[in-house]
């Protein structure tokens, strides 16, 4: 029986958490109640801790401990480049290849005109700023392949304009390991046009 | 990037709950940081709550605030029928069903020869106990149809066979709903079996 209490309330609270339904909320709070001392009461200082610790960076938007973010303070990456990305996620699936060694900036979303996220909504007018500043030589769009991603990063594309940055985006093509046979026709159809010397 | 601080700390813990994994937890760490007052900081009161105030019942193993908890306490139940359940979240479901009005009892697992637990690890003990108490007049064994919960569900049998308790079962045939066509062997066996009038 859900007791109309804590117990009730840290199931609802889990089950309104992205990807958690009633019961795999239900099943955690289980397994959270049967490890309280190892698991349940770390796990709330956790949550506290990062609450009160972590910073959004006020220059890319990152999340770090220190504001400036480690990102931004690093000198020995360079300063040229900014990578334009929807959320902090995006940035840590850059950083976990090691192949990108530039700064970035962290829209916040997408614009989407069925959600009604206009431009107010996102850190656009810090990227303009970033960009028009001294430093900047290259703006390198990785938004998604999506409609919303690809109207962003138009909208960018058409700001930044008539400022001496270069704008560019990632490659579409053919994933690293994907089988042709099942790749959507507009995939295969980039891949062709965009085809290099072999 | 992963921070190596309090970020990276949540999201490895929130990795360690059952039925998330890295990507799911960088997802709800993100998400709740997005919205630190509102949803991170109050998750965390409530961890905090319910370990500090949600307690085991000494007699039934359910979780409640009160100790014996409120079905042991309602008089309004039949006190002598015990239904024997694995976990309390089977307590849960059957109590969604508003089809028992009995007692439960919670083992706290199953027995299991590979997992090595034994009868010492369940709240056997204190079934027998309870059973052997002048009000119980029946044992409902409402364990899971795997080799484990039968099993254990034959030990409890074999245990409380010298008493006087009457020892039933879950019947076992086609789940309301369920298409004969994608049921297994064993299933239609049983339900053939133990068909009734109709």
């Amino acid at each position: 029986m859900h007791n109309d209490g804590p117990l009730d309330h840290l199931i609802r609270m889990l089950s309104g958490l992205p990807g958690l339904g009633n019961r795999s909320a239900r099943r955690i709070a289980l397994h959270l109640l049967d490890k309280r001392g190892t698991t349940m009461l770390p796990l709330a200082k956790a949550l506290q801790t990062a609450a009160e610790n972590v910073k959004d960076c006020n220059i890319c938007g990152n999340l770090d401990m220190r504001d400036p973010c480690s990102i931004c303070c690093d000198h020995k990456r360079e300063q040229s480049k900014i990578c334009v990305v929807a959320r902090v996620s995006d940035v840590w699936a850059i950083e976990r290849t090691h192949a990108y060694k530039g700064l970035y900036h962290v829209l916040g979303g997408l614009l989407s005109a069925l959600d009604g996220i206009g431009p107010e909504e996102l850190r656009l007018q810090k990227l303009l700023e970033r960009s028009k500043a001294g430093k900047c030589e290259e703006v390198i769009l990785a938004l998604s392949a999506t409609v919303d991603g690809q109207s962003t990063a138009h909208y960018i594309a058409d700001r930044l304009s008539s400022s001496n940055v270069k704008i560019t985006r990632l490659a579409h093509g053919v994933p690293v390991g994907g089988e042709l046979d099942y790749l959507d026709d507009g995939t295969i159809t980039t891949a062709l046009k965009s085809r290099s010397a072999a």
